[in-house]
Formats: structure tokens, C-alpha cells, sequence
């Protein structure tokens, strides 16, 4: 179903797979029938769901699960793409992310993220539950 | 028309008027019919047409241009939703931006763009002539 709640649980879905390192979830997240691009902190854009996914498998790799909490995630809907903004806390560290979703396959999969560098939100929601609003 | 062709050629009207300061070119680029968000290199997300284009003015308001450029554009086309992902090149500084675009009123218009520190293009394209490909 195409609404805000089914996109925002697609969300929550893709943080929960980076929170738990679960790079089978995190691979099912990801868009089949589009191209895929990822923009980690830092990094240089990641093109094609070849180096998106090895990207991932880079970053949940590591004996401990990143501490990755999703805040204030806020969706937009356009036709059948959705545009997702939300805070990323990650220990003490806040980033902002963007997260692109197509529907495909009667679901929503992600097509792009790009995670950057913020300040802390201004009103920190203690959980992610939708619909959460962006400060 | 919806091709990529257009699509990254509002993304260059996007720089010229980032680069020009031209606050009005500016404002003419983001759309008027969905809800738009921006978001600035370490600032929080800014939500709606009012914010977005204050921050503009902010940026735009100095008494010298921005020295930005736009390197290695790649877009994506989903319906009538866009996504631009290229390099922007800042005096000695590189970022990385997501700019999403929706085709309203026959043209495409910004709404959401986000950028964030990058590393220095693998390849540093000389011009932003389309179609060029990230890295």
C-alpha cells in the first residue's frame, strides 16, 4: 500500500537491519528493478547495487553492531517514490540522513541514502515510532 | 519532457543560481505544489518552502558569490520524480549532494536537496556537461 505509515515502516526496517548487522535484511531492503546509490558519511557515491551492498557488508561486518538509531524520520510521497528525512544517532554522534524509496514488487524498496553530518535535533523523539516530524 | 537530459539541466540551473547568488532563480527552482526540505552541511534539516528559501537567503546574501561548482551529475528517473546525485566542488572543499526533483506545471523542480562532506572525485570532470557519470 503506498502511504506515509508503509513507508516509514520500510524505514524502520532498514534501521533495524543496520542496528542488528543483518546484511540478509539489509540486501532485501534494497531496489532490484532500479540502479542503486548510497552516499555514506565521508565516503564517495556508491553506484550500483553490486558496491551498495558491499558497502554495507563493509559496514556491518564488524563484531559489534553499530548503535544506530533512527529520529524523527519524516516521509514525503510522490507518485510511487518516497523521500524520507530523518536524524541517525549513532553513539554520540548525530547525522542526517535521506532515504529514497521506490515501490516495486508491492513493497517499498530504498533506491538511494545519503547520510551526513548534523547537529543534534532539537526535539530528540526517545522512540521512532510513526509519524514522526522532522524537528 | 521527462528525460535525463532535463532533469540535468534543472540541476544546472540549480548551481548557476547557487554560484550567481540569485535569490530569485533561486526560489523559482523549488516547487510550489509538494512539500520541500533542504538540508545544509552540519545545519538541521530545514522543512517547508519558508525555511528552505530563508536559508537560501542566508547563504546567497554575501557580498561575495559562492565559488561552487557541480561535478559528475548522475540522474535517475522514477515516474515523475528525479534524483540527482553529483559532486559539488566548494573553493578547495568537495561535497556530495542528493537533489530530488518532481515534474511540476511541465518542468522539474526542486524538492529536497541535501549535501555533505565527500572525498575529491576519482574523476574530476572539467564541466558539468550532461551526461556525466558519478566517479
Amino acid at each position: 500500500m503506498i502511504d506515509v505509515a508503509t513507508v516509514l515502516f520500510a524505514n524502520d526496517a532498514f534501521y533495524i537491519a543496520f542496528a542488528g548487522g543483518d546484511i540478509e535484511a539489509m540486501d532485501a531492503l534494497w531496489a532490484d528493478d532500479v540502479p542503486v546509490t548510497c552516499v555514506h558519511p565521508g565516503w564517495n557515491p556508491l553506484v550500483g547495487r553490486d558496491d551498495v551492498m558491499d558497502g554495507w557488508q563493509a559496514i556491518l561486518s564488524g563484531e559489534v553492531s553499530p548503535d544506530v538509531r533512527c529520529l524523527n524520520a519524516h516521509a514525503r510521497i510522490f507518485g510511487e517514490t518516497a523521500v524520507v528525512i530523518c536524524f541517525e544517532s549513532i553513539g554520540e554522534a548525530y547525522l542526517v540522513a535521506t532515504n529514497v524509496f521506490v515501490f516495486e514488487a508491492n513493497t517499498w524498496k530504498l533506491a538511494h541514502h545519503q547520510a551526513g553530518p548534523s547537529q543534534e535535533p532539537e526535539q530528540d523523539d526517545e522512540d521512532d515510532t510513526p509519524p514522526a516530524r522532522i524537528q
